[in-house]
């Protein structure tokens, strides 16, 4: 029996900024054999998200924190090389949440079988027919809960998440409005993806004036993705009964004593609600979500970016992208197969 | 035709912290005579509700800032002495949004009639079955929306809404803490209301340690009337998907640069909601929530303290006395009539 050798970055200590090698280095150890109906897989892709950034330290979360020790956790997809699990054959290919690793044993009750055949790129599985697609869908239509007419702001507008959120608000009839940091994003989100207005927030100058001008009705729905200066701005520029989703606060992640927002008190001026999730709050509700967001996937109504970057070895500075906003779309590393 | 001579005390500037007798002057005026369907009354009292305070600045609120040179906006309970209304006659008691001020004329059509045969202290209406009360009931139960077994943490919770919270969250069912800045109050809290568990904020040290003891099973709803640090320590103790109903943050209306909450980030790990209210939004439903707070205070469920006291020339010391806790329960000036 060959013994595989697995090339794993774990975490060796806690980061207090934007994690370095030194927090995350490689090791290099044997796989163990798959036993009791588990199944080990040659990963094939990896998700890069924010919310792994969150998981790395120790504040509660909705996930436990990553063990000191343990390989940095993140959905992946592989193809199996060993399998113990009579659900499971050599070849076939599935998801789960593995970690920034070469090899993922996992229990087979823990895989989700994916359709080669079917045609879908498997990096989709990962983004928009996934944990990020999901996130929009739930996030806007069930927190922010968007009527026609709304204006609906979203900040990282042109991020994984954000683009999907964007895209379904339009189709619900609303005016929509990108926050994003470059121009070529902006671009994107008016022309390719029927954006009503942008705001490049590296240029705008002051967060509430450019809000005010883009969204001239106020806001109904603020999808919220970055937190800091721009959600507190964001709050000024709320209407009565607005609803803020709060999918995550990138912008604060590596910033250890982010000063919190001092708008608050429009909660009360206007009756707002802002209201945290995960997209695991949802979870008996996916194959709804996914079905609906292949229907418009495939009817060429949902667009989506990807970016692909090629090999383990560059998992950690192509993470710390997501954090400078370099990214174009969805981040996936792909581990080529030989 | 007797011209009455109007004691008001109004706003001459907007106070940075605490209000003082040079932003909130007194003068004497004319009353001008009803005309056109007005009503004047003689006011027998007048409501003092930590809101006000918000008016008195010029920040963006849920009603307009009260404009320089008004008098200070207030609900009042008054005897009719003119009326050009054909629904009202002189003698008559009626209750309207006024202001701080001896008499205050209204159109007839903003006046709610009061029965002064039913044996229900006219007072009462300013407070457990008036805007105080419905703040309470509304705030509590559509915001908070507790279930039976919930814990449900009160702040302020002596005051006039808290102390009204705290015994509708009872009748649900709920296991209800309270916090509040005296012993004196903290025992009324316990021994005459039934509160579960009492905390005295002033004298507890570490507020969140002190939350875990007295919610050993966590928080399900919050109800803050304080919002600051108090605040933050109850977003680190809260449950999955908790409630939290923002009522009004009276620890920051004096104090205009208070640094922001810095657990927000609790919001998404355990998919809180955090909804801003105030009791105008639930406007259509007072006959329902005025009926049912009648109801428990008839059959002697609902508990509540006021505190009157004499004297229009009174009213801003005791304003302020909101602010350093210092009184109990509902306050309320009263203008003995001759």
């Amino acid at each position: 029996m060959t013994t595989l050798m697995n090339r794993q970055y774990y975490l060796a200590s806690r980061p207090a900024g934007a994690p370095d090698s030194s927090n995350v280095p490689a090791r290099d150890v044997p796989v163990p054999e798959p036993a009791d109906g588990e199944v080990v897989l040659k990963n094939l892709y990896i998700s890069l998200d924010p919310a792994i950034r969150g998981w790395m330290g120790d504040d509660p979360n909705y996930i436990e924190p990553i063990a000191l020790g343990d390989a940095v956790r993140s959905s992946v997809i592989g193809r199996v090389v060993k399998s113990d699990s009579p659900d499971f054959a050599e070849g076939d290919v599935a998801m789960t949440v593995g970690a920034w690793e070469a090899y993922t044993r996992v229990p087979g009750v823990m895989l989700n079988k994916l359709d080669e055949a079917a045609g879908i790129p498997l990096s989709t599985y990962l983004g928009v027919l996934g944990p990020t697609g999901l996130t929009a869908y739930f996030g806007l239509l069930d927190v922010g809960r968007p009527k026609a007419g709304d204006t609906v702001l979203v900040s990282a507008a042109a991020g994984a998440v954000g683009s999907v959120v964007g895209q379904i608000a339009k189709m619900q009839g609303c005016r929509v409005v990108g926050m994003a940091g470059t121009d070529d994003k902006c671009r994107w989100l008016e022309e390719d993806l029927g954006f009503d207005a942008v705001i490049n927030y590296k240029q705008c100058g002051d967060y509430e004036a450019a809000i005010r001008v883009a969204c001239p009705k106020g806001v109904d729905v603020y999808f919220d993705n970055v937190g800091g200066e721009i959600f507190d701005a964001a709050l000024l520029c709320l209407n009565k009964f607005a609803r803020v989703a709060v999918c995550g606060w990138i912008s604060t992640y590596n910033v250890p004593d982010a000063p919190g927002p001092t708008n608050l008190w429009q909660l009360v001026a206007e009756s707002v609600t802002v209201q945290g999730f995960t997209v695991i709050d949802y979870m008996d509700r996916f194959p709804e979500g996914i079905a609906q967001l292949a229907e418009w996937v495939v009817a060429g109504k949902l667009q989506f970016r990807e970016e692909i970057v090629d090999g383990l070895d560059n998992i950690l500075p192509t993470f710390l992208r997501l954090f400078d906003g370099s990214n174009q779309g969805k981040l996936v590393i792909r581990i080529p197969e030989e």
